[in-house]
């Protein structure tokens, strides 16, 4: 984290409010000096949390405008009693003390569903938390809200628009119940250009798709997911027109970044995946079966064995619901053709498997046909530290 | 299985063909004396091995009729340059040696994907095989079949039809690779009742819908899943309609309880989990959801390390795709009510934690409103001893 370039005008701080049962910072704030632009993408679960459920409300209200982003971990604040309350009374109190409107306010929260979340833990610390707020407390937050993760995570980036250089800094959390199709885990992304509310929510919605909906550790789903992205122009640098795609690129990639540290720090993993599909009938079906191949958990514990086993890989782009002829596929493992036509190359397995050990493993499906649908997703293997890590989560 | 009560008219075999590298008998046999109806169903995988293709081909052409399975494990038999050859020599070999046509013999095969499998393997070993089928053999058919199995896993029963009594027998493989909405694994089910082929069919879709659609281990479809039933009217009593609810009563417990054997014997399980739902607004709904929370790794980790955690159950259906409120949500787990609307219940915890430990867990998942949709789904946990054996299956 020592080279991250901070966009002007955020402020962050964390403080241990004594929500989770181990003594580390828990509760965090991200500021803007300005009223920032701010859009989000939420869970689609049928179940939402309460701070997500309030989130949506206050961008609504706000036109979508924010100044605070609002974490806390170790509770989920989903499925419980009072927990519509607890999240109003900590934005309110965040707001007070930040002196801004409620609705300018986010909350989010990660941590184990069911369990009332005591909205005194956090009244109480906030004093603290807002007179702890700094410019250069950036990786404290993205310290402060990891629950299983190992290491916290966070990329930045630099933009020149015609009108001056930008900053882009994001981070993120997360490495269970990850699943693409979904906003996936918390992530917030800041930014110091000048950006329309619209058109944050374009750009978050081209990035999140090619980002946090590309990465799957699990295939579960949780209730909280959350990316945000805040505009708060105290860079005086407006994005224009033409400045669109590159900026475009410039978050898609940050994004991508934050999404495949998820996948690399994925529970028990111990390789990042990446799976390339080309030549398919449409990018939809690249997609189909790219999803279908990460979520395979036979593929997963393979490549947690270093197994060649390209025919798992063939079998779950089969029930991936793709269009495809299995004789026109062929599978590229480590550089290694392991299958050509559908069927067995002649590779040297020796070898392949000395590769497969490496801490990060490509794996290209290639349909070869008229089609041009492409996709790129990423993955984790599936170790027994997975079943060890959530087989007493909660206990 | 020394209670199982067999159809007659049916001769069984099995021998060690060296198909697999351990000495245990690799293929096997079950012949009908009469020419039998048939129905089959098979994986709907893009990938399909040659067995699959051949066996689906054969019942066209005889019009469901058949007259022995040829089954082999430790090679599937799939997605290898020679596996039609070798499918069709077989089939033609053991046709010859019963002298029946050979469009009257289905052929299966499980194991690993990819390599080529020698068709003389199987001829050279037809003779010995067709020489030792016997009434009373039918335990070692269930037996050679096994790949990771642990048990060998059979069923039967005795109905008493209006022209007499009729016997259903069925075995069955598998302990990996299951999903719901597939022919799952291999299955084989004989009854000595008279049924048109027609009626084979129907019975067998149904009562394949209720059981091998409805057990989940871990997501993945297989390339050559296979369920048969054969009816060779050796009994001499015939299925009229007066009989019919009656006799699919039967076999669709015997094919459920072959399905949930499967779901016990899970690739690491240590416990069968059954999940109940119900007031879904349609039975597809319930299926969805059931579907959903059986195929959670979260909640079958939670399950495998005795965690009441049902945050992770109303999650997983909050993604099913299922429509429902989440404020009308009840679980109960081992007779326990967990979650009442949506939220945590107050349950002796210490006392759940022991009842999870028991060999089966069920949970039940009730929507309180107007819908009347329910379905059962079994699954198992998901434990540590899964990406054991799943790590180095191939190599």
């Amino acid at each position: 984290m020592t080279n991250l370039i901070l966009p002007a005008g955020y402020r962050y701080a964390s403080v241990y409010a004594g929500i989770r049962k181990k003594k580390q910072d828990d509760l965090a704030l991200i500021a803007s000096e300005n009223v920032a632009s701010a859009a989000a993408v939420f869970t689609r679960n049928k179940v939402q949390a309460a701070p997500v459920v309030l989130s949506r409300k206050h961008l609504e209200l706000s036109g979508g405008r924010a100044s605070a982003i609002l974490v806390n971990a170790g509770n989920a604040n989903c499925a419980t009693r009072t927990g519509d309350k607890t999240a109003a009374t900590a934005a309110k109190a965040a707001a007070k003390l930040l002196r801004v409107p409620v609705r300018q306010v986010l909350p989010s929260s990660t941590g184990v569903i069911g369990v009332e979340l005591d909205a005194s833990l956090i009244t109480n610390a906030l004093p603290k938390l807002v007179a702890g707020l700094s410019a250069d407390r950036f990786s404290d937050v993205a310290r402060a809200i990891m629950t299983t993760d190992l290491v916290p995570k966070t990329s930045s980036a630099e933009v020149s628009l015609e009108g001056g250089p930008v900053r882009i800094a994001g981070m993120t959390k997360g490495s269970g119940m990850i699943q693409p199709n979904m906003a996936t885990t918390l992530g917030y992304l800041m930014t110091d250009a000048g950006i329309s509310p619209v058109d944050c929510k374009r750009l978050l919605a081209t990035a999140n798709e090619l980002s946090y909906n590309r990465i799957s550790v699990d295939g579960d789903t949780s209730t909280n997911d959350t990316l945000v992205l805040l505009a708060n122009n105290a860079s005086g640098v407006p994005l224009e027109d033409r400045d669109f795609d590159l900026f475009q690129e410039a978050l898609t990639k940050v994004a991508q970044d934050l999404a495949t540290q998820i996948a690399r720090d994925g529970e028990g993993a111990s390789r990042l995946v990446t799976i390339n599909v080309s030549g398919a009938a449409s990018d939809e079906d690249a997609v189909k079966i790219a999803r279908t191949i990460a979520n395979s958990p036979l593929v997963k514990t393979a490549i947690a064995g270093a197994d060649p086993n390209w025919g798992r890989v063939i079998s779950a782009a089969g029930y991936s619901g793709a269009e495809f002829d299995p004789r026109k596929v062929d599978i590229v493992m480590q550089g290694l053709l392991v299958c050509k036509g559908g069927l067995a190359a002649d590779f040297a397995e020796a070898e392949l498997t000395k590769r497969l050990k490496q801490k990060e493993v490509q794996i290209d499906f290639r349909l070869r046909g008229k089609g041009t649908g492409r996709s790129r997703f990423w993955t984790c293997d599936f170790t027994e530290g997975y079943i060890r890590i959530n087989g007493s989560y909660r206990t």
